[in-house]
Formats: structure tokens, C-alpha cells, sequence
């Protein structure tokens, strides 16, 4: 048995080795950013050499021989602690992380590392040339890496398990199918049924909308939803997406639209989400990989939250509704808050993932994961993939892609990082964000009633409390258990989607 | 003797180990970049642990035993190339590198970083509460860690001199002092004549300008006059810097006062000078230690040929001056171009040094280089600092600081880095422009000609031939002997000063 005084110290250096990680991925994080922001366009060739440069030595210190003798001294000191301490939390994560590095060879990683920036640079010249062709050996590499990195954990049940585990660790390929097969039962139903319905118009948030002034009514809203602007900032950028440098810099990017009002506010309050979360972590957790979202699949959960069940619910809008119309009178004078809401909600079988509505957006999910899995496991070739894309489009939402760069090629996944566990986070946490939400409005009915005077602190700090103070500390199983007593469901989806679409469309 | 094929990887090894060191280099300076342009407050503490752990990274790899070997492997190889040669010079200037960090404990280095962010942060607060005190122990420690610094080089003659070779490679303390003090001898009675003449009335600079204007035509100038938007940008900040994260990523920032048109011009050109230095190393260095400025003097030069030799010469604004008033017709319609070229080259004895003219700038760097050569030395405490700052300023230049802001806190070198070292470069700067550009004018009489046409290639490109591209491949002191045939003297300088001077004050 170790004494205290043995143990300290190497506690000590355990959470400076880890720091020392934490450290250099935010450095390139914000390489990452930059790039995406502000970085001119010559910076290209010499931001991916360096953005490799520190993946890999973080990953060297992700492997370090000191690092596994840390862990294995302190094996018996975590024992004694309490689960969910801090202590014994960031050991447990700091083991899982170390183990499951240690699968994958460096030489690999600088490898994949490498073949992905590649790949990225020409799906971003292909994509808008509408050029398969070019990005098809990259994207047959892809696959051949992602399969080599599945085959370096050789006691999973399926190929796709590791790839899955990386991003919401716990799930696997039999339950994601299980979940999704529960859903898609309910979804098809529920879209014939709408898309039967009278057709939703609205042009009238397809007009022409000043972008500074799109910009800045989304900052004062966010501002009052919570997000903390001394803490973080919003840009501009083509593909939003949030980053976080510390708990206290967490940054997002917005994509506005002059003809469609729905893209600059529904990716602020989308974004805004994930931000929230980051911007929420117990500050005692800072500096250590506990200060993280949890999974893809919880991260995704808070997006949507915000999102759709937040900013796309009626009340939400009878607070903003008014000042939006007050910024916008020319376009929105004589739009009535019903017409407004029923334009933000309209359901529609569309090509694009990022544009689709509640009802549709799983059916999206689902095409990506299954056509994933089925290239892992050798059932499909990426030769075939264009065709089988466009046939699932055919066959789930009917409608065909008009070409590539709308079908195949929308989305950025596949082309920078891997084949596989890259998309069922998404589904996942649009069930997440039902079943949370549920028992926040369970606990604190008065939400609802808040949400239309302008006021988030109750369900806030309800997420903060119960979700975002944690990090990783628990696994996002765990969580979902703990606050909602009971593992993650299809049902409270289900209900929210059929309620909130039941009345818009008269079902 | 080794062969060739031994030599090749090892070779190979030497330079991908260097790129490391480089990458982590660009890392620390763009996290710096955004610390001082786009982070939110809030990201200022977890950012200084980041920028000091990528520090730390990089100086274990300076002086890493694999490094140390390699070197010695390399150094038969090195003895057949010719010295100008790419990896000759790489090979010199890593062994230098290398000697340099190996005579610096890491732990000292670790605690010099530490304490350098501490104190800067420290300085942010106390000088706009002009609060000596609050900054004083944090300088004590400043001059402590310094001296300390210079102890580890046993051999070097006097105190400052490891400081001023680490900034100015080959100068001491002895060569500065020479230099300076012929200087000295030049330009007081020069200034004593000047401020005996008429004074300048330069209030038509100090009128109300728009910001945005001003910079949209600081943009359209430097575009003109060589600097590459597509391989770096400009930004605004309080305190105008350059910063290179590669060749083809050179950033500056300039400061926009709505009432002193000089600060956004100036500031513009000069800060373009340092930039253009970094824009015109050969692309056949990037990545590797050599694409860098030789020198903080030769930096300088850069910056100053480009701010006073062109931008504050009568015939660039021959050029320019129409389309200034054109933007500005209110405030400059009725300014003639002569009143506007006196005003912009008014000389005064006044107390800043950033906002000093041509003839009373180096007094300025004068002040400085010796309180911190005194203060080296023993001879002044830091407690007696800010008297004898003011006493040195009411000798030399014959004004009294209103209060220690303006006086011994005005310039962040001391409080952001070490005492000693940090000012030498300014003046050597100035002399080694005006060194350089009289052998361009000599080389090329057009280019005055040329820059009343708003042409800049001649010049610019001169400069890149025989000062930019080479990067670190040769030392300041070698450049200045092969581009100007002779060693630097203060001879060029005093001889633009008093024509310039000359004319404007009719001495």
C-alpha cells in the first residue's frame, strides 16, 4: 500500500503530463480556427505542416512510456476514491484514453493525420466542380486507413465498434442500428403523413435580409440566452462550427445568409448550443482532458437542444418574434408570429442534411450511417457509392440528389477524417436533447412559461448543473441514466416530435 | 570520413527535427497574434499556460542529446559545403541555436516564461493607473532573472553583452556604446538647431479623420507597394507588431487614432517594412530556422527604410498625397503638399518614443540602452529607475514626464521580457537603413524618381535580393559588409539627417 506522500507527487506529474496535452490540442485548435477565420490564403501549406506537428507530439505524450507507469502507480490510489471525484475521474478517463492510443502505431497516425489533410484540400476544390473523380482515391484511402484503424482493436464485435466507441464511447454498432430501426419506424409514418398535409410556405424568410443586422440580432439573443461573450466570441465562416481553447475561450462560427433567414439563426442558436456546454464546465476541471464534452452523441444533444426545442418552439419566438420583426419590418411587418413559426418548422423531403427539419433530419442520419457501415464491412465499394447515395435518397426521402456535390459529397465527414462513428452522434443526440428536455420541463414546468418572457436561467442552469458542470467526468450513458433515470429511449423523441408537428400540421 | 549515404537521413533527421522546433515556434506566436487581436478577455489565463507549454516543448527540442549528436555527425559534412550554402548555413546556425539553449537550464527557462507573462500582465494594469509600485517587485525579478541569464555565458566581457548578441548577433556592449556615442555627438547640436528654427505646425494631422478610412487607404498603399494581402493580413491593436507564421503567413497590426493621422500611417508602413522582410525570404527556407530576420537591428531596418526613408520622403507623397486628399478633402483640401510633408516630419523634443521624429528617436533608444546597462551593472537599483529615467530625459532631450506612464512604463519591453538587450536594435536599425538605402539610390538613381510614381518594384526588389531572401543565412553584420562594401557606421545616417533636416529647417 502506497502512502499519501509517495502518491502526491505522482499525481502531481500525472496532471501536468496531461495539461501538457490538453495544451497542445488547444494549440491546435486554434491553428484550426484560424485557419477557418482569418488566416490568409497563401498560410495553407505551412498551417497543416504545423497542425500535425503538434497532433503528433501530443500523441507521443498520449503514448509516453511515463504516462502508462503514471497510470500504473496510481492504480491503487483511485481505488479508494470516490467514483465521481475528480481524482479518480480524470485517472479513470486518463487510462481509457491512454489504452486506446496505445492500439494505434504513431507511425499510423502521422499517416492518417497526414492523408486527411489531403483529403480535405481536394473536397474542397472537387466539391464545388461537382468532381467525384477526384476525391475518389482519396476517399478509397479513407476507407482503407478507417478499416486499419478498426482492425487495431481486434476483440470488437463488428468493424464499425471502435470507429463508434472513439466518438460516444459505449455504443455500438447493434445498438445504434437498434435505436435507429426503432425510429425510422415512427419517422415514415409521421413524414407521409405531413408531407400529405397542406404545404408550408415560407418565402417570407426567403427575402433579403441585411447580414449585419441578421449578425447582430443573433448576438443579442444569444447574449440573453447565456452565452457569455467574455468568455467567447462568434464569426463567420462557410461550415459553422464551435471550438474551445479553455473553459473560458470557447468560440463559434455562423453562416449568414442574405436570402434565407433561417441559416444565420438557427446555426448561432445550433452553435450556440455546443458552446453553452463548454462555457458550462466545472471550472475546477479546467487544464485537464475532464474538460470536454462527452461524447459526439452529448455534445450533439446540447446543440439541439437550444437549437429546436428552444428556438424553434412558439414560445421562444413570442418573446424575440417582436424584436425580429422590429429589425426586419419591411420584410416581416405582416408575417404573423404563426405564419413565422410554422415557416421555421417546415417539414419537406430535401438533399441537404444541414437544411433539413426535425421530422427528416434522422432519415439523413441514418443513409450516412448505414452506407458507412456497409462500406467497413466490405458490402460496398466507393466506386458504388455516388449510386447507392442517390438510391437511398430515392428510397428513405424520395427525392435524387441533382448532383454529386449535393449528394455524396455534402458533407464534410468522410473527407477529413475517417469512414465510420462518424455520424450516429448526431441521432443520438437529437434523442438525448427529447429526453433531457423532458425532464427538465418535469422538474421546472415554469420553462415553458419563461422561455416566452425572455428568460433561460431556469433551464440553463438546469443543464449546467446536471450536464455541462461534469465534463467527462461521467460516460454519456451514465449521465443520461442519472438525470433522466433510465437509459436512452427513442419515446421521448418521439412523443416531443409528434405533439409539436401533430399540431402544426393538423395530424 | 562519412559517405554520403550516412550523411543523407541523418541530414534528413536534422531538418525534420528542426521543423518541429519551427512549427512549435509558429504555434506560440499565432496563439500570441490571437491573444492580442481576437480573444475574448476571458481566454487570457489558460492562454499563457498554452503559449509557455508549447515554449517549453520547443526548448526541450533545442536541446535534446539526439539534436547535440547530430550536429556533431554533421559537422564533417558541413566542413565541404560552401558556406552560403542552404545546409551549410542551416547546420551553423542550429549549432548556434543549440550552444546557446544548451547553456540555459530549461528550469530557468521555465521560470523566466512564467514570470515574463506575470509581469506583463501586471504592467496591462499598472500603467494606465500610472503605478510604479504595483510593477516594481515584478521588475526587481526582471532584473534578477537577467542578470542571471547572463551569467550562464561565464566568457562574455561585460553583463549586457549575452543580451545584446542574443537579439543583435555579433554586437556588444562595447561596439553599441561607440556607435552611440558618435551618434550622440551628431545629433544634439543638430536638434539644438532645429528647435532653435521655427516650430512646425503640424495641427492639420490632428483633425478629426475617419478610422475606416484611414484604413481602407493604408490597405491600398502597402498593396501598392509590394506587401502580399494573399500571404498575410492586417489587423488593429493597441500596440502594432508583425508576427510570421510562415513565409507565406506574415501578419502586422497597426494602431488607428481617429485624431493623429501619423499612427495609423506610420505605424501601417513601418510595421509593413518588418512584414515585407518576412514575405521576401526565399521559399526554399520555409520550415526551417533560417527563414527568420538575421537580427532585431536588421528587422528594424526594414521597418524604418520603408516608414522614414520612403513614407516620410517628399517624393512618396508626391504620389500619394493627392489620393489622401481626396479620401480626406475636408480636413486636407486646402494642406499643401509641403505643409503636409513638414508636418509628418516635425521634429520635437517630446516624451514617447513610438511618436519620436527621425532626429530625436535615437536619443530616445539611447535612455533606454543605458539605464539597462546600469541597471546590469549594479550602478542603478530599480527603485531609483523612474527618477533617473526622468532625469535622463530632462538632460538629453529637455522635457520632464508628466508621470511614470509616460516615463519609465511606456514601452512594454522591460515588463514583457528581460532587462537588457531590448532597445540596441532601434538605432542600429536607423543606421543600417539609411546604410542600405544609400547603396540602393547608389546602385539604381532611379528609384527616387521611381517613388514619386508610386513605383516600388526597383527598390522593393533590391531589398529582397540582397537583404530579405537570404533569411538567416548570413549574420547583420556579414550582410551589411556584402551588400554596402563596408562595416556599419553612423556616416549614412547623420548625412540623410542633415539633408533631410537640413532642408526642411533650412540649418
Amino acid at each position: 500500500m502506497q502512502t499519501l506522500e509517495k502518491i502526491e507527487p505522482k499525481f502531481q506529474e500525472l496532471t501536468s503530463h496531461l495539461a501538457q496535452i490538453k495544451d497542445l490540442d488547444a494549440a491546435a485548435a486554434l491553428l484550426d480556427w484560424d485557419q477557418t477565420t482569418y488566416m490568409p490564403p497563401g498560410g495553407a501549406s505551412a498551417r497543416g505542416r504545423q497542425i500535425a506537428t503538434l497532433r503528433q507530439i501530443a500523441h507521443q505524450k498520449m503514448t509516453a512510456p511515463e504516462l502508462g507507469r503514471l497510470l500504473e502507480d496510481l492504480r491503487y490510489y483511485e481505488k479508494d476514491l470516490p467514483y465521481s471525484s475528480k481524482d479518480a475521474s480524470l485517472i479513470r478517463l486518463a487510462r481509457r484514453n491512454y489504452e486506446q492510443a496505445m492500439q494505434v502505431p504513431a507511425s499510423f497516425m502521422a499517416e492518417l493525420s497526414l492523408h486527411q489533410a489531403q483529403c480535405y484540400e481536394v473536397w474542397t476544390k472537387a466539391r464545388p466542380e461537382n468532381n467525384f473523380a477526384a476525391v475518389r482515391p482519396y476517399l478509397e484511402k479513407t476507407l482503407d486507413l478507417s478499416r486499419k484503424y478498426a482492425g487495431f482493436f481486434p476483440n470488437a464485435d463488428r468493424i464499425a465498434d471502435p470507429l463508434i466507441d472513439r466518438a460516444d464511447y459505449g455504443m455500438t454498432t447493434a445498438m445504434t442500428q437498434e435505436l435507429f430501426a426503432q425510429l425510422r419506424q415512427q419517422l415514415i409514418p409521421m413524414l407521409n403523413a405531413i408531407v400529405a398535409a397542406a404545404p408550408t410556405d415560407d418565402s417570407a424568410l426567403h427575402q433579403s435580409f441585411d447580414e449585419a443586422q441578421q449578425l447582430e440580432f443573433c448576438r443579442q439573443a444569444i447574449a440573453r440566452m447565456g452565452y457569455d461573450f467574455g468568455r467567447g466570441r462568434q464569426d463567420c465562416s462557410p461550415h459553422p462550427f464551435t471550438t474551445s481553447f479553455s473553459i473560458d475561450d470557447v468560440r463559434f462560427t455562423t453562416r449568414i445568409y442574405p436570402d434565407d433567414l433561417n441559416q444565420g439563426l438557427f446555426s448561432t442558436f445550433h452553435e450556440m448550443g455546443h458552446a453553452l456546454y463548454e462555457q458550462g464546465i466545472d471550472p475546477e476541471l479546467e487544464g485537464t482532458p475532464l474538460a470536454d464534452g462527452v461524447s459526439a452523441g452529448m455534445h450533439e444533444a446540447q446543440a439541439r437542444l437550444w437549437e429546436n426545442c428552444v428556438a424553434r418552439s412558439r414560445g421562444f419566438w413570442e418573446y424575440f418574434y417582436p424584436q425580429l420583426q422590429s429589425v426586419f419590418r419591411r420584410q416581416l411587418g405582416n408575417l404573423s408570429l404563426s405564419e413565422f413559426y410554422r415557416g421555421i418548422n417546415k417539414v419537406a423531403r430535401s438533399p441537404i442534411r444541414t437544411d433539413a427539419d426535425e421530422v427528416t433530419y434522422n432519415l439523413h442520419i441514418m443513409i450516412r450511417f448505414e452506407l458507412e457501415l456497409e462500406m467497413l464491412e466490405g458490402k460496398l465499394s466507393v466506386q458504388d457509392l455516388p449510386q447507392a447515395w442517390n438510391e437511398r435518397y430515392q428510397s428513405d426521402l424520395g427525392i435524387v440528389p441533382q448532383n454529386d456535390a449535393e449528394g455524396v459529397m455534402q458533407d464534410v465527414h468522410w473527407y477529413c477524417g475517417t469512414i465510420g462513428g462518424m455520424f450516429q452522434g448526431y441521432t443520438l443526440g437529437n434523442l438525448m436533447s427529447a429526453q433531457l428536455y423532458e425532464t427538465a420541463l418535469t422538474t421546472h414546468p415554469q420553462i415553458e412559461s419563461e422561455l416566452q418572457c425572455g428568460q433561460f436561467e431556469t433551464l440553463h442552469h438546469w443543464f449546467r448543473d446536471n450536464i455541462y458542470q461534469h465534463g467527462m467526468k461521467y460516460t454519456a450513458t451514465e449521465l443520461v441514466e442519472r438525470v433522466t433515470g433510465r437509459s436512452l429511449s427513442i419515446d421521448p423523441f418521439v412523443s416531443y416530435i409528434r405533439t409539436k408537428f401533430g399540431e402544426l400540421y393538423q395530424l
